[in-house]
């Protein structure tokens, strides 16, 4: 039986995707193979990867000037691929720190650039505009959009004054509107809210484009994937065909604009639900930084902690412990996680804190 | 319908393994979500991963000192790779450059270091040991065990002298017995013999891992995968979970002498073919060179060339176009290619003879 799932990442899909993986498994579309099984290089799959593409630009309104790259090695290589691809001849990179990911993603950075702290948080919050201590020689801004492990989302795009704006939007993307000309570059991993592990899409400003140095690892250069249509070397196939059919999907179900109003809708849920419960659960994110993706809370009593997530296992709601690094509990609601599994799992919550409260 | 597909990568899969592929979509061993849905770091995950190391180990009879590391990038993130980890305080490397893979891997080498060609043939055969002119200051001796374009296969392990020995055998691994032993590194894409694309693996000798330098990308190094136990991020969890069903199937069928005997059988039948059709097809490889892998031949009058592959398709027998580069037909021979297509293929290229010599 299918649980609900609350996993940060590799995260649950649509019901409707796997049943189109299972109807197509063992002859794709009349090509007597698999997907898997099939030549990157064949009408079958260009079809596959132009439908991603073309989805991912409906979707986000991609204007003209950005490509759209389909790569491998999850966030650390881009972490890498970031300063590689857009230091140029400058030698500093701006990055506002106030997560996980932000905080690793600049600690790769140095070790080709002197990293600026532009703000600096331990999780609780997206540091504000007026913050930001930006240096102008910087050859980039890098933030990201929302950290997974605290729960943190910003709520503005960073004004840059010019220098090309990076975001890491792993986990928020396709979840609302993006002004996507305010961006250098938009990079995320596929596994949460856009298909499976294994996957890496960034749209980069196509200018910002080929500036990698001569010893630039070939898969690391931007430019290796923008000339070739992503199909310089075997992508992933399988991982791009599953993101066509979550583009698909998300086609069908109203696009970003309607994400974004369910994402408001179960987020808002469980953030009542935690402030109503007169302090068993608590969150240690600001109100203006709290994430619609990932949902952090403790419980007062943290005895209780077995003990709610033995009882959220025996309802099938699945992955509500929370990171290792901070504890506590952590739902995860990305796009593919239903209305009614999030009620379930508020109505578990209060049920909870009634009897042991 | 499924056809016989002699694709030469992404290649066909065993029936087998997408039949549990299917069964297991849903709900992936009781945990309720798919595989694809479910955390790297849950204990069923760890069960698959391991289940695929030690398939690993035992197919290839793995030596203790050497670890087994999965990764992404695709070949061209180990051409990379390969210099930056090997490289140490030296500047040379060596590499035997006999087809369109050695070539590449040796480019992408000299942005790291200088690179000694020890032999060079353009596709036609596996340069012999008495040939190799090795440079004993070199930090590695390189090479591809099987080039898929020219169809050229290595019918010895070439002796180094000291000099750590790496392989290429993305497409001919699992399908005869290794020494491993007598090997630096040996690495290999998974969506020829062992799976699907977007997973490379390495067997890296513990001693060779920790030499890359402190600018060296973090997923380019190999000490990552090996102090992580190949988890430091999210890897390709998919593509890790088939390959685990590769190697259960491998298992089963008798490991790699048995796919050593099916590989000889095969290839043999379809060599016997081109030299027995008095010119009506031919190959350009020596025979002490061609590989079991990748049967590439030509039609003596090339304007038979799209008949023949219109009555192949007819007949169900596809990917039989030889590489763009090169042109003639190829057909590849994976383990998951079954005998009796091989037959099919056989009797058709007698018959097409038949009709047109």
């Amino acid at each position: 039986m299918r649980c609900f799932n609350f996993a940060p990442g590799p995260a649950t899909l649509p019901l409707e995707v796997l049943e189109v993986i299972r109807d197509e498994l063992f002859d794709f579309r009349g090509e007597g193979a698999s997907i898997m099984e099939i030549s990157h290089r064949s009408p079958a799959f260009a079809k596959v990867i132009e439908e991603a593409e073309s989805g991912i630009r409906t979707l986000l309104g991609v204007p003209e000037g950005y490509d759209v790259l389909f790569m491998q090695g999850g966030g650390h290589q881009q972490f890498s691929a970031v300063p590689l691809n857009l230091l140029g001849t400058r030698r500093k990179a701006d990055y506002i720190v106030n997560g996980t990911w932000s905080r690793k993603a600049s600690k790769e950075a140095q070790k080709f650039c002197e990293v600026n702290v532009a703000a600096l948080d331990d999780g609780t919050r997206a540091p504000r505009q007026q913050e930001l201590r930006l240096d102008p020689d910087a050859a980039y801004v890098y933030y990201c959009d929302n950290e997974t492990v605290h729960g943190v989302e910003f709520d503005y795009v960073p004004e840059t004054g010019g220098v090309p704006l990076v975001a890491d939007m792993s986990s928020n993307i396709m979840t609302r509107p993006v002004d996507v000309s305010r961006f250098g570059a938009i990079w995320f991993g596929a596994q949460k809210n856009f298909g499976i592990a294994g996957l890496a899409i960034a749209l980069v400003r196509h200018d910002l484009i080929g500036r990698a140095g001569p010893a630039c690892p070939v898969m690391l250069d931007w430019k290796t994937y923008a000339q070739s249509g992503s199909l310089f070397n075997t992508p992933p196939v399988f991982a791009i065909y599953v993101s066509s059919l979550v583009c698909r999907w998300l086609l069908r179900q109203g696009g970003v604009k309607e994400m974004q109003r369910r994402s408001a809708l179960k987020s808002g849920l469980l953030y009542r639900t935690i402030d109503e419960s007169e302090g068993f659960y608590r969150t240690r994110v600001q109100k203006d930084s709290r994430s619609r993706m990932n949902v952090t809370f403790a419980l007062r009593d943290e005895s209780l902690n077995e003990p709610f997530l033995a009882g959220a296992l025996e309802r099938g709601l699945k992955g509500v412990k929370g990171h290792r690094s901070v504890g506590g509990m952590r739902a995860s609601l990305y796009n593919a996680v239903p209305q009614e599994g999030v009620q379930a799992l508020a109505d578990y919550m209060k049920e909870f804190a009634r009897r042991h409260g």
